[in-house]
């Protein structure tokens, strides 16, 4: 199945999205959050069986929110590209390398991204999202990772590298957590429904390419992943992980960084396409 | 004021604490957070005033729970105290370090702590902790910073340091969210009660002193701390910010790392004192 939540920021309404229809999942929950993910959705199939779902009047002109409610914790595994590694400066890592943004970067995949207030260097970076589906804690083993995913999303890890490298003292949340920093869908899509570990994942700025891979190319897989990050931590139904992003980034030097009125265009086969105008800061907003 | 929360996991009570007695503030709030916070207070000091504030009975022997709700983000300060970069074999920052905990590590100043599977490091950090009272972006000033503060809090910022440094290929917080690993309390004390940037904190493990140093010594201030996150990001009312630990702690090579049956003890002049128990990790607890 494939979720969205559609409408103005803070009222976004659930819907199903299926044979190019929205369908009003307000029957059966507020938001697509991690509760829904863990129960509701055997009731989706059995109203969307029964030709009981109303479709959403006017979806298709309705603004498109991240098709998730704000998780508990936004969790990132960096360098998990072998070439975007290297065009960062660095090794390919001998262990998962994580990091974390802060929960309320979450935006709409087509929202405007304001430049922050003294960014000279806000880059952009198109990642597979993982929706965990249930609290995972000490997974047993990865092959058993599945079980805990919910869905994926497409999201964009804006970074902002003077302050998440050149003045952080070495750890990278200094730069990854500006207002609008995680633009994130349009849909989550149930792990039925997507070959999530062999897609081709893009990005473009201004029309010209940027990023241009496969989630096979990952080095640590999403299995492995989630399941080593229970090992550390425990992950709350609804909480997002990051995978990492290809090369193709700013960061390499062959590309400028992001300033007012560049358009940053990402997509991941199967998990659709954003669009974000970049504007300048203005004092007050 | 001090605010606390009683009572077992998940059902506390939230109370103010003041001469001795503990009053039941279920009439103005359900719990101590961000909104409460903003707006609760004069409520309280008018019940107070007005003596219809009813006390908590059996309130000395209910269980103590960490004194605000899960925040939205739990930031963290690295190296923030000379001593104790030196003592970790980093040079004092030029540049505020920042990393960040799983909000949902936070708990009862006196729950028991699991030595979390498979850790050899584990290690203890006595920590002032400031709570966010409304919402920071862009603070237009070190000064204007007391404005967005709510309150203050002690935390055991625990980190497991093979996760954290052996094998976290660099960023910290794979060592710094296991369950359990943020004891909070046992009070939110306002800042009209403590003088927060000169107050002394102190740790103890099976009695035996550990870190002693004052708030004083910290490299960056409260303020400044305050007032630079929130140009990096904007900190939501409820959230918790850790200002860096002294030295003193087992990665100096002087103490042995934690095990079971350790006992840690800790103060902050002011804010209360804790006392965790560590316990063996059971397979399927």
């Amino acid at each position: 199945m494939k979720f969205a939540q559609l409408g103005p920021v803070g009222a976004e309404i659930p819907v199903l999205v299926t044979d190019g229809a929205s369908y009003d999942l307000r029957a059966v929950t507020s938001q697509i959050d991690g509760h829904f993910l863990e129960s509701g959705i055997p009731e989706v199939q059995r109203l969307l069986d029964a030709g009981e779902l109303p479709e959403l009047v006017g979806a298709s002109e309705m603004r498109v929110g991240a098709p998730i409610a704000r998780p508990s914790a936004l969790v990132c595994v960096g360098m998990n590209y072998a070439a975007h590694a290297a065009e960062s400066g660095s090794a390919p890592p001998e262990h998962m390398v994580i990091f974390n943004k802060l929960p309320n970067t979450l935006a709409g995949p087509n929202d405007a991204v304001v430049v922050p207030k003294g960014s000279e260097k806000t880059d952009w970076e198109v990642e597979l999202g993982v929706v965990i589906g249930k609290r995972a804690s000490y997974i047993e083993s990865v092959a058993a990772a599945a079980d805990y995913i919910g869905g994926f999303v497409l999201v964009n890890d804006l970074s902002e590298r003077a302050w998440q490298i050149d003045i952080s003292g070495g750890q990278w949340g200094k730069g990854k957590s500006a207002p609008g920093f995680s633009p994130t869908g349009p849909w989550l899509v149930t792990p039925d429904e997507v070959d999530a570990q062999n897609v081709r994942l893009q990005s473009w700025v201004n029309g010209e390419a940027r990023q241009d891979s496969s989630t096979s190319d990952m080095i640590f897989s999403i299995a492995h992943i989630v399941h080593e990050l229970s090992q550390y931590m425990v992950l709350e139904p609804g909480d997002l992980v990051l995978t990492g992003t290809p090369e193709g980034v700013a960061l390499s030097g062959r590309f400028p960084y992001l300033s007012a009125g560049d358009v940053v265009e990402l997509s991941i086969e199967g998990l659709g396409a954003q669009r974000q105008e970049f504007v300048a800061y203005e004092e007050g907003r």
